[in-house]
């Protein structure tokens, strides 16, 4: 390996611009080269421990294959018949758990969102207490404040869609890794009502790396529905440095002039948690209250022929419909398949060779 | 590998019998040599998913090993905490999901049974859903209909046992594979009382495979628990163009006569699902109330030195004595042993080289 | 491999001193040589089967690593989704569940604690039953009598800070096994409350591996929770033979005097089990109605510069307070990182070639 970066990644804001580039770089030759002999072997006969505080289909699947790709193993490990210290229960100090983790593991993946958590910002807290006990990386593989795996593969998506110099055969997409491709591209954030009550993660994460890579940002959502204002700040931040535009519309329509990409998601309000739980049932409620903004094909005619995108599972009716889902701007599929390339290089590059 | 189908496996009665000799040749092959250098890597770095809508002891444990000799890695998935779309519960579409796992994985293993369905059928319907949307190889690890690699195990175990040329020294049976070694043979296929309430599948592939490789078909069970009529016009139609003979009692005895292979099995009722769900409780008590079918001692002394084949776990007591279970001619671990090497053969013969 | 002992691991008293020996030597050996080219295809593309009846942590974390490192597959299996039969359900035989595994598996792990059993002795007794029908290994990973992973990684921690060479760079230590290292050292192992009303297994095979490598022993516990007589008789052999001393004290403070290796733990008392359950919640009871056994740095300071150490999970403030857990004389996580080294070398030693 050229690079090793030993560090953890809880969210790409945190890792400098120059890594950010080698790692998308390294995701993008994995992709092209998946079962190439050079990778097969990076984290030989390691281990990777995946905390599934919440379940996953896409996550786990991935992160398993990635594993399994790089010649490593992952156990998948449902915390909650560990008996293992959250905000919300008692047991074993996340210090005692961490120090004979990194005995074991090569690194650490958590996953801990929405339910699962108390308060907003709790799950990262968890997070951080695992890194600063562990001498492995400790991956975040979605929390409740950002989800750097899924911005990763969205930033590769919308490259190869935009970028892209064609399908390969298997409908895999061939392209380069162009750190300025998404320069003076147009994103559009918008919310959207749906029964799943998320988190964030997903979308502050893809606001804060379409910025980093000069992208111009538009986020819709109605009033009460404000990402972290603090995450805004860095986003914001984000577009001064690389030129970008930045603003927040609260109507579900003007955002679309002009965009490139279109990112229609649910998240939860700011009001979702309260007396230290999530108040799930009222959320979907009030967000099925607020009609309109799922993203369709009319809308989708303003943009400047975007692309869909969505990290999945979509809430199709709520978030979008079938015809833009399903429809040719689609790049789901493509953006899920990312995930895998994405994680290989995540691990390769901060595991890989730790335990040598 | 010299074969390469690459399709789904959902009955075995959808593959040409030319393929199903190829495939099971491969099975005695790999059998006769299990850790045998050209096998270890045909699936190098592979993802099989295996979904468990039921769980499975022998299934599991087979798969998993099947994946681990053939060089991949299989993950163990419960779609209860996927949030799946079945028949019985909203969530994710199957287009969705599948057009996802076909990114990441070689092949995707699926079983649905018994109280995971509504309606007999509508496991089979999932699985076509799932291998018309993905393009990987979709595998039955057992569903409401079918049961392909049960039979195919099970086939194994009767050349064996029907044509061994003995026993290796670790217990395991030599033999080649020779298509026509069971032609002209009777196979006793009889329904038993027992609390499993099962599904038709292992005894609907049986029968199925069994006619296809010549065997005489005698179909055994009380009023009320006729296998599904379209499977049984293919046994006979299988029968007649193999020249095998074919019928049904409705008696517990009469059918051993002369046997050389007596499946001795419970399964549901033809009222089992009503109101959109399985009334086990009541098949429960209906089974029990029918006396006199379970499998002895004094009825196999009536076969032509037949021997027991199951496809466990066995309902010791209901459906057979354990006299007979643990006697001399049983075959049941052999063809237990036989699903692993059947389902590496399955594997390696729809799944290898796919992603290459 | 130079040894293969080809047995079944269910206490450390019943091998041979020998053949621990040379276990014990395989286990530092594979420590000072983790990922050395020699180990990491000893088991491979061959499976271990997991029984937990008992969810864990460690033993998880540290069994599905040791499968890994030596090329081997794990499977995670939790018998109360398989039916399968124990003294508190019904189910599948044992004969049939082990006569099937052996054909899949080159070993198989159980543990089974606790409230999984009705009578303490049951988990041993199903151990057993498995090790009689099965003719792979059978290696306990904890049950109600013994823990021999445990009573190995301890004994090479203590060696380790009792006879180190010093660290290595990664915080691990080296050292060789020197069979003598700790003769004429005294260990004391002490009760003390807690709310997880433990099985005997740990402090069992912690007092027979020390008397068996020539510790001086000492049990410290209030009346009503003596360890098994049967197991006590086996400890005073053993100190008998290798010329430890052996005494058993009922307070909290006598047996810190002079002693070198400080266990604190707590297990359930005599009565624990009546009318075929465990009675934990009025255990745990009395359990905390009994003050002042908490291990403390005033304690640790009559020892001869002791070492602290606990097989883990730690119950902080019950069994030790967290000065001395933390402190600098605290093995806990070099022992936790030796489950792994022992268990590569136990299922080397019992596994390595069964299969091929």
């Amino acid at each position: 390996m050229e690079i090793l970066l030993e560090k953890d990644l809880i969210c790409t804001q945190e890792w400098e611009k120059d890594d950010l580039d080698r790692l998308l770089e390294l995701a993008f030759q994995m992709k092209q080269d998946r079962f190439g002999k050079k990778y097969l072997n990076i984290l030989h006969r390691k281990q990777f421990f995946m905390f599934f505080y919440n379940p996953s289909v896409r996550t786990r699947q991935s992160f398993e294959a990635a594993a399994t790709e790089l010649g490593a193993h992952s156990q998948f490990l449902e915390p909650k018949s560990m008996r293992l210290k959250t905000s919300k229960s008692a047991g074993e100090t996340v210090e005692d758990a961490a120090k004979v983790m990194e005995r074991y593991a090569a690194g650490l993946g958590i996953r801990i969102l929405e339910d699962k958590i108390g308060a907003y910002g709790e799950g990262d807290e968890l997070l951080r207490e695992y890194a600063r006990w562990s001498r492995i990386p400790v991956i975040s593989m979605a929390h409740d404040k950002f989800h750097p795996c899924q911005g990763l593969a969205d930033l590769m998506g919308w490259i190869e869609w935009l970028a892209s110099s064609g399908k390969l055969k298997t409908g895999r997409l061939a392209a380069k890794f162009d750190p300025g491709a998404l320069k003076g591209k147009k994103l559009l954030l918008t919310w959207a009502s749906g029964a799943l009550c998320r988190s964030l993660c997903s979308a502050h994460e893809a606001a804060l790396i379409a910025s980093r890579y000069g992208m111009d940002v538009t986020i819709a959502h109605p009033e009460g529905y404000n990402l972290d204002p603090k995450v805004i700040g860095e986003v914001k931040m984000n577009c001064k440095s690389e030129g970008g535009n930045f603003e927040v519309v609260h109507d579900p329509d003007s955002g679309y002039e002009g965009a490139h990409v279109v990112y229609s998601r649910n998240w939860m309000s700011t009001e979702a948690y309260r007396d230290g739980e999530l108040k799930k049932a009222e959320e979907v409620e009030k967000a099925f209250a607020i009609k309109g903004w799922t993203c369709n094909a009319e809308r989708m005619a303003k943009t400047d022929n975007g692309i869909f995108t969505h990290p999945m599972p979509i809430d199709r009716g709520s978030e979008v419909t079938d015809e833009v889902a399903s429809g040719p701007n689609s790049c789901i599929y493509d953006v899920a398949e990312n995930r895998l390339h994405a994680q290989k290089a995540i691990m390769a590059a901060t595991m890989g060779g730790f335990l040598d």
